[in-house]
């Protein structure tokens, strides 16, 4: 399939006069195929007009057909064959079988979302019949979760496809019943086109509101600082820095009517080594630790960018068997230049903290974006002495944290900033100790593994891929799973509404196998 | 009960250097039997401290004894009779009747909120088990609702004890497991200290942490301040004016680590008459809302500040009997000199637009405080041209729009700003002509009403006491009912965690009868 570069505004494909091109990283090269054309303000202006404008049809035809149109953009999707894997493999730097498998995550939580729409239960159904004869009379009351209205996505650097244009969040969005503009990442703008088309084509198909969704693209940080401060936008998803994250956070502020904004951001993700659990297999967790921490150039946000363990002679083993591992690393390409230089710097701002020692290097790279990963070390009592600690490094570079006791450990837990996971190496002999770090755990993180690695980020109902400042902007809601729907809703109640008013699943016995709380009692 | 004007600082009384009186506002004189203390910003960084101190114990003691506290507050309350209402009376210039009431709402809501606590369904419990024969191995994972921490409550004006110190947010607060810290209103002192010692007493009686309580007081805006901006607070509920809500917001948005705010700001709650309706009862139509509009002088977060008719001899019938009813209405006592100016001049600002006509007035006021009824009137085309027409007239005050039809009067729906309710007085003939407004009104309010008055907000599980901005802060969320306790919430999910160290409500067969989603599927 030939690209076109245009931007598709509402169903309808755009081009412009300021025009950009993707890049290669692995051969540090522009991609000279096509000419992306960058959205102008009228084009995001347009976009969330036709957005607003599909926004009573969508979110009030029936729940199959939005069903139908999740299924149909993951039909689409695989139906791109090989030129989405190979052109998203191209602009991502990330190999052919990462992009495959992310493509069947991709499909796979659109579907997933069209059996939510279907189940229904998201609805959160409540009743509460009158009571006429009380002194007063008790009013009839129902409840229903609707949809907050048109949402801005941003295209994620790390996930083209999952986190991107049909990633989790417009997938959520969609499900929800809000129309999505989305402005897609400047670094995979073919991968971003390809998607489009796909959804483009299950609009038609499933005779969906064609501003039922758009894709603004660009390189100016102006088209999406436009999209946030748009009056018809109702709520962000954004996946990506810390200060990207924070600048959207304060447009939406600034609005004259405010709006939430999810923005998943930072997080080091640390793993916690119990002692027990270090003593009897230290060597295999130093093994696992560094396969986690390098994947795919340890360029995801649940990255174990931080270790703590309690100092004496099974640390000193784990940290020499992990500086072996790490130092037998190829260098890997990274995302983009960008991305790249941004890793080096935070390496280099870690070295230059009079606490912290290099413990071990990846193999020296071999081209342009290649980053190089590092492990580095710092005592526990020195931890919080120096910011710079504290701040990710979005690559293959993680520190070490010796404590000197569990007191110590368990402090520095406790001054962390919020975190999207932490996880604990654990076994039996370990679990006393365990209870006194789960709590700290549970008010800084969103998710607490044991005996795993973060980096793998399950779609499920009981995921919760989100987490307390800076993990996330808004601790109360995760971007990964069914829960995600959540994001998008707000209540609506409805007192002594005649049945021919109401909508159809609040009318009394409708509620067709969804749990619903009757006068207080829930039922299925 | 002597009043002692102290501070209630994590279970400690104390005193302070600065000092302050309350008022009768129907007298116009200062209170002279206690001198009441203001906070410093070291009592209220003490009171966070305590309240960090008591989060981990209370949240996690046994969710019955959680219950128990709550009930052992409403009884507390309860015992200390006449007292109370007396003093309550006294300092809102609100009517006995109407205090009991509402002490009988706050008692209610506080047991209310036990049961839920009881009922566990908060916990939004997700099991999905592990699949270790797929590739990649998929884990077990089980997440639960966690509380955020501690979260500041600011006391209303306009209820001294439903919103106040031991009111709805308290409630929901307290029964997600969140140490609360009080900012008490500066207009009812003595009431906020009885509360606060029937809290005291509650907190003896069940054993509870200390610091699960505080009360600030103070006539100082950096009370508030402080307390917002305080890094312990996780999260903060409001009840007052549009410019305190937002203050408090670009304090919370400021913050190193921004929290949630629920601010519950400003309403004009729109009255819709429908042809039919109209046409069949314009005469009790238009006494039930003057009823409505000069219940308790209009104070009223609900209050019908809006009515929307199709111009006609109905709509002038319907006017001129509300008039009549309105001029009849004695002035009333205001809970506060200030809200008594603040009504006067939106009142005046209203008279000085040049599209409005005043309609009626109340009787002359009889003393300092009072306020006095009025209604006035603009054309349809003309109510968008100037944005004071918006604006919320804290107190008897409400505006009849004339529309031309009902597209200028669904085009007026559309330009209005978020409200906590709506309300259709709504005939079967007018079935057609309601399903043309009613989607408006769903992305615009918390609560439709059908053929009532909005002034009554049942405390139950179906009511939305909330809506989009400017009446709320956060849409997403309800103050009263039971889904307030789900805005001190957030999930945590736990990833392969040994039985052990698993939460107990999340171990396997352990869910006791709350709903919870296992592998997908909803149970009982």
């Amino acid at each position: 399939m030939k690209l076109t570069g245009d931007l598709f505004i509402g169903g309808e494909r755009r081009q412009s006069s300021q025009s950009f091109r993707a890049h290669d990283p692995a051969r540090g090269v522009e991609i000279d195929d096509a000419e992306f054309h960058g959205a102008t303000e009228q084009d995001v202006a347009d976009a969330c007009a036709a957005a607003e404008a599909a926004f009573l049809p969508y979110s009030t035809a029936p729940l199959e057909e939005r069903a139908k149109f999740l299924e149909a953009i993951a039909d689409e999707i695989e139906a791109l064959g090989d030129a989405l894997v190979e052109r998203a493999s191209r602009e991502s730097g990330l190999p052919a079988a990462r992009i495959t498998g992310e493509r069947g995550r991709t499909a796979g939580q659109l579907r997933l979302f069209a059996r939510e729409v279907r189940d229904g239960q998201w609805q959160k159904l409540r009743i509460d019949h009158a009571d006429k004869e009380r002194t007063p009379p008790k009013p009839d009351l129902r409840l229903r979760m609707v949809p907050l209205g048109p949402v801005a996505v941003f295209g994620a650097s790390n996930f083209p496809l999952a986190f991107s244009t049909a990633g989790g969040d417009t997938a959520a969005a969609l499900a929800a019943g809000c129309p999505v503009v989305m402005k897609g990442h400047s670094a995979h703008p073919g991968t971003a086109e390809l998607i489009a088309t796909a959804i483009e084509r299950a609009v038609a198909k499933t005779g969906m509101p064609k501003g039922v969704f758009s894709l603004v693209n660009g390189m100016s940080r102006s088209i999406g600082q436009a999209l946030v401060a748009d009056p018809r936008i109702q709520a962000v998803g954004f996946t990506g820095s810390r200060a990207g994250g924070e600048a959207l956070m304060k447009i939406a502020a600034a609005r004259p009517r405010p709006i939430p904004v999810y923005a998943e951001m930072s997080a080091i993700n640390p793993v916690i080594l119990m002692p027990q659990a270090l003593k009897a297999r230290g060597g295999a967790l130093a093994e696992a630790y560094v396969a986690s921490l390098a994947m795919g150039a340890g360029q995801f946000c649940t990255n174990p960018g931080l270790v703590l363990g309690i100092d004496g002679p099974e640390l000193d083993a784990f940290a020499e068997r992990a500086g072996e591992v790490l130092s037998g690393q190829a260098a890997q390409v990274m995302l983009t230049s960008g991305i790249h230089e941004a890793y080096e710097g935070g390496k280099t701002k870690l070295e230059g903290s009079p606490f912290v020692t290099k413990l071990a290097e990846g193999a020296e790279p071999a081209g342009p974006t290649q980053g190089r990963a590092a492990l580095f070390s710092v005592a526990g009592k020195d931890f919080m002495a120096d910011p710079v600690h504290l701040h990710e490094v979005f690559g293959a570079s993680s520190v070490l944290v010796r404590c000197a006791d569990l007191d110590e450990l368990v402090g520095v837990l406790s001054e962390l900033e919020g975190q999207l996971t932490a996880t604990l190496q654990v076994d039996e002999g370990d679990y006393d100790a365990a209870k006194r770090v789960l709590p700290v755990l549970e008010r800084t993180v969103g998710r607490i593994l044991a005996n795993g690695w973060p980096t793998g980020v399950e779609v499920t109902h009981a995921m919760v891929h989100g987490g307390p400042y800076p993990a996330t902007s808004d601790g109360r809601s995760t971007s990964v799973g069914t829960l995600a729907i959540d994001r998008f809703l707000r209540p609506v109640s409805y007192q002594d509404m005649p049945a021919a008013l109401l909508p159809g699943a609040l009318r009394d016995g409708a509620q067709n196998g969804v749990v619903a709380r009757i006068d207080g009692s829930w039922t299925l």
